[in-house]
């Protein structure tokens, strides 16, 4: 997906999104995937109040008067997707989320992000802000896996991919398919890292997972400059073996899809990856008990 | 390392690791990295009584008399190394283990193999068994990190490569550097594998989990055909960007080296993936509640 600039309504990106889903239904795809925050810019790195922000870039409903034509066209198409959104709930809440709908327009699953990368401090000298800490609560739920369009459907989102535990907590779940969407800057403030560099982790992040957890992976960027800030694209669909079998070409809103093959993911699940057999879970300890890196064991 | 033959001696196979020994020191570097079983062909190929297997292959002292010529090169070049055996305890428990040895050839590190491959049975259907499951009993102790030789260093073996759990163990313990050694058939036994794939699945993983836990990798592969038994190559030293550095291009007796700038991992560690800020083991219990996989959360 393209990106969505500060001038433009959710009005505006609902047509967008519906336009790339009938491209989609066309393709005679089940499942849409669409980025994270897919609804407005990447407010979190523009600094502001909480209130400003919520008032600004936040969903109190799902659907809402916006999004409603989403779900309608979902369901008269017969085709379910996956939409990242800021969700404000009743009870004031604030979470970067996302949900899956099914062919019948209704919500089966949601998910609240768990790795919420960047800060919550004004950093003065930063080029630009990535406050996701300041504007977001953590998820309050782990990973889950809904049973829905023929498949074991997993969602995360964006800086989630880097963490090998968000998928293993899926596969473990019996996920075959992982979707999840993300907003990645081309620029990091902290260190002048080469773009490429960015580009590499999030692939080779998503084929190692894929691989690693035999589940088919889903990854959607909404990319290109907005209002001058650019991120990278690289939406791509990997198979179980590891292997990239659909990529994006352009920065542009852009359909790519595959007819993924389920039992693909069993052939792993049977041999080198048969959990129960090989995982040794008694020698994992460390994974819960430490949250940041410490002193060798012996 | 090229492959070793069924006739080949101990006494054969330390002459190439001397020579692969002394033209690492002539490069300047402080530590070599040999395969998994580096002192005799694939066994574990090969259906046979335990009896057999532990008279033929293992190792009951290290040093013993015929490795004992590695250890005082080593000491007299003032150059460290890890090697991969088989080992049987004193208390005739069997080890598929890898060793640490510092500048002055002394032992500061031992590690028993945890994610045992393949099977235990005798697969008559199969072109070769892959007997790990029966050779070996699972590794007794968790993945472990030394401070030696001006670096953490942490161990692991052959498969342990493929699972995210190895790696972030090392990782919670501060390990600055993840060494390994391997033999990968180049034919999966179970089904008909592009060959390809399974070199794609060494390299991806090594490159990933680099990445995810901020650690130079290196990997050394025995490899090349050891009684028309072909094994993939590929072994590499990759950085924590995920760059592969170096790469073995020969399936024979070959030194790659690199001048590894430990801080390269510190700027990862300091930001995308500063473990203390990010990390949300409250919602990793799955890893270690469940061994394979179950029924979704919810």
């Amino acid at each position: 997906m393209g990106p969505v600039q500060l001038a433009d309504t959710r009005r505006d990106v609902v047509l967008r999104l519906l336009e790339m889903l009938r491209e989609a239904h066309g393709r005679k795809a089940d499942l849409v995937v669409f980025p994270e925050l897919a609804l407005t810019t990447f407010f979190p790195r523009y600094w502001m109040s909480q209130e400003e922000a919520q008032a600004r870039y936040f969903e109190t409903g799902m659907p809402g008067p916006d999004t409603q034509p989403l779900f309608d066209e979902a369901c008269k198409l017969g085709i379910g997707f996956y939409l990242g959104y800021a969700e404000l709930t009743p009870g004031g809440q604030p979470y970067n989320a996302s949900i899956l709908v099914d062919k019948t327009g209704g919500i089966v699953g949601k998910y609240r992000k768990i790795h919420l990368p960047g800060h919550d401090d004004h950093k003065l000298d930063a080029p630009f802000q990535h406050l996701e800490k300041k504007y977001f609560n953590v998820g309050d739920k782990t990973f889950g896996v809904w049973d829905t369009l023929g498949a074991r459907i997993g969602m995360c989102l964006c800086n989630d991919r880097r963490w090998p535990e968000t998928w293993r907590v899926m596969a473990l779940q019996s996920a075959e398919v992982v979707v999840l969407g993300y907003n990645t800057p081309s620029l990091n403030i902290h260190w002048p890292e080469p773009v490429h560099l960015r580009m590499h982790h999030h692939l080779v992040t998503l084929q190692a997972s894929a691989y690693q957890n035999c589940v088919w992976a889903a990854a959607a960027a909404k990319c290109g400059s907005e209002n001058g800030h650019h991120m990278i694209g690289g939406s791509v669909i990997v198979a179980p073996t590891g292997e990239i079998v659909a990529q994006a070409s352009t920065e542009g809103d852009e359909v790519i899809m595959v007819n993924a093959d389920l039992s693909l993911g069993d052939t792993f699940r049977k041999h080198v990856f048969d959990f129960a057999r090989h995982r040794r879970p008694e020698h994992y300890a460390l994974i819960v008990d430490r949250i940041g890196p410490g002193e060798p064991l012996r």
